[in-house]
């Protein structure tokens, strides 16, 4: 096979389908996401045997016990597919929405009618889940989509791709509307991320790496997730009982996500307070804690935080933590260190709250709430594609809106520029 | 001077200086923008002798007519530009705008609030009115941005650079939040285009082989703007009045601006009766027209169209004509042909006028009204920065808005996930 000829072969047909599925209405697009959850149903002793395939295959290649755990299409991950279907197809579309129409001086009604993004190249690791996930929130927000799944779940996702492909085709839409990548060459990521003839947005999912190097060598643009290195900060002001529990929450509530808090701010004066409570709780939990001078001083468990350790995102059960001045040093340490994906401030203090909310540039700012909270179900997007460090765009968790754009649209009567 | 390092100076200044522009209030900004307005009209004389210093220059150097043109600032374009500073003050400043803000089931409220998008960075050719335009809307939009314009505007970009400084100073922000690059080396373009670190966006304003070629080598995001191939499409069902009125508009008002008409598209059953009332329009007009076969047939005069025609933006007075069987063809024409800028059906039928604007994927689609509205101004954003024929982030005008971004907010009383 001609990696390029087929690749381009998916633009093409993706392209064509972009087009009809941009003026199909919403109740034949939830038609075929019904469909889909419906044949997945129905397929679940071939989705189980092909699976099966992968799971063997990962094995024999030494795959860790973690991302076999991902590819595993259990009896629960598949009802967890079905039920996504289900709640995609109960969200609004939002296509078609035409905003600010209004009358203009020269007599012209202008407005904003929002549009699908055409063709999404969606690139991702070893996890069948996301195949549907992300052909659904394609398909409802009207764009065509090529999905490229790690190559360990090759034989999980085209059965996968076969329940879609019913389900479309019993809504009588174009069974390219969602295709599958169906080779594990890996020259086909290279070919998907610079066919801008064909393709109009790259969303990678997975590591750090993976996504720095498809941003680096893509020609299309990106909607990205970089990292996540989320603070608290606990202001002098704050209720200690409220602040104990967000930093509690923050960081113990799940290590290994994105919105996990991995850095405590703590202002000087309230730290000899609250920090021998959250001590006890870390500690309990099993957190490492490393803090600066004057948290080790108060922490005598506390290792010292090195220079990279403000920088990192552990994704694990590890907290740096930092006694600061106050607010204005906690904002430094923020725009030095922070990523930009969330932040939150723990205060009684009307003022405080409104700088921390102004002046914090991050895609998600929050106020006496977890970190845990920056995601799109919790946010009320209904399901999310991703939560994007970019500023362009899609800031913060990307629902169904973040897939459109706007175009202008322009009533007359025969009017005329004078 | 070492042009990496002077680069780097100037974007770790921007990067300072747009943290203080974010939080800066509404009214502290207009005063810098007044205050600007006010030193330029003050330094005239010298402004007036600086691009004197250019214009001397750039007819050493053989600069065209129209170069020449649109370097010189006479007293007119002296006032426009003071114009234009008062027209960007007193719009709406869109930063700080809380939307959608709502309770969640888990008790938290979210909403989006709107930022400035960092530093922006603006290349452009060597036309001094940009430098003014280009502060005004970066400054209200609370960004700092680098303007590097044309090498041979440099006397005057820096006699507007100083007015700039003054104004800034007179109402106390840093006169680092406009920067005019001081050098003629283009490796300062190529250091500006690369500097992740420090610039969040780049607007290039010019022709299309220089955004193409930055577009090429940015490693920041773009938002451009490349051909306005735009189309008017005359149905079956067009009022003849109408349809001539606007096809006659948006061909004639201007020709090298990009939202005129290149192609205009006509049904066959319409053709005979509307083509002749146009073609002696146009060609009193000394129009040159190039067109199929049967709009050759209608129109002795016509030569015909390559099918290279139908690829080009003529920014001239050319203009290709096509009998199409409907509307169906006609944007499948529009689809293959367009450059997504603008296009526009001229119809009485309410069905094809609904289809029209649903199934065209352009920046701006119109029903009965004349392409050269697609305008910042005329669409009621107060100014625009440019036109992005993209579709991320900003598509169509691009004014203050498009310089900015939203990031989410979530106000709690202690909440944590469960």
């Amino acid at each position: 096979m001609d990696i390029k000829d087929y690749m381009q072969t998916l633009g093409s047909n993706a392209k064509h389908a972009g087009r009809v599925l941009s003026r199909t209405e919403s109740g034949q697009k939830n038609r075929a996401l019904l469909a889909i959850a419906d044949a997945i149903d129905h397929s679940r002793s071939v989705l189980a045997s092909e699976n099966q395939k992968d799971l063997v295959a990962g094995l024999a290649n030494g795959l860790p016990a973690a991302a076999l755990d991902r590819l595993a299409l259990t009896p629960k991950a598949i009802d967890a597919m079905i039920e996504g279907l289900k709640q995609v197809a109960a969200l609004p579309d939002p296509v078609g929405e035409i905003t600010d129409l209004s009358y203009r001086p020269s007599g012209i009604q202008v407005g904003q009618m929002r549009v699908p993004l055409g063709v999404i190249g969606i690139i991702y690791e070893s996890r069948p889940n996301v195949t549907v996930d992300a052909a659904a929130l394609c398909l409802k927000s009207g764009n065509a989509c090529i999905l490229r799944g790690g190559s360990e779940s090759l034989h999980s996702n085209q059965a996968i791709a076969a329940c879609i492909s019913q389900g479309l085709q019993a809504a009588e839409l174009p069974d390219t509307a969602v295709q599958i990548v169906a080779t594990a060459d890996r020259a086909a990521v290279g070919e998907l991320i610079t066919m801008n003839a064909y393709v109009d947005i790259i969303v990678p999912r997975g590591g750090k790496s993976l996504i720095e190097r498809i941003s680096q060598e893509a020609t299309i643009p990106v909607i990205k997730h970089l990292d996540g290195i989320c603070h608290v900060y606990i202001d002098d002001q704050a209720d200690i009982a409220k602040a104990v529990a967000i930093a509690d929450n923050a960081k113990t509530h799940r290590y290994g996500v994105c919105n996990a808090m991995e850095t405590l701010l703590v202002a000087e004066s309230i730290a000899h307070r609250v920090l021998p409570l959250l001590a006890d709780i870390f500690l309990a939990k099993g957190v490492e804690l490393r803090g600066c001078l004057k948290t080790c001083s108060l922490i005598p468990e506390c290792s010292r935080a090195t220079e990279q350790d403000w920088h990192t995102e552990y994704l694990a059960p590890i907290l740096s933590i930092r006694i600061v001045d106050g607010i204005d040093q906690a904002m430094e340490h923020i725009s030095h260190y922070s990523s930009q994906h969330t932040e939150a401030i723990v205060t009684e203090n009307y003022t405080l709250a409104r700088r921390f909310l102004r002046e914090v540039d991050s895609s998600s700012v929050m106020v006496n709430a977890s970190t845990r909270f920056a995601d799109g179900f919790e946010y009320g997007l209904g399901a999310e594609i991703g939560i994007s460090t970019d500023k362009l765009h899609a800031r913060g968790p990307v629902g169904l809106k973040g897939l459109t754009s706007l175009k202008f649209i322009v009533l007359g009567d025969g009017h005329i520029r004078q």
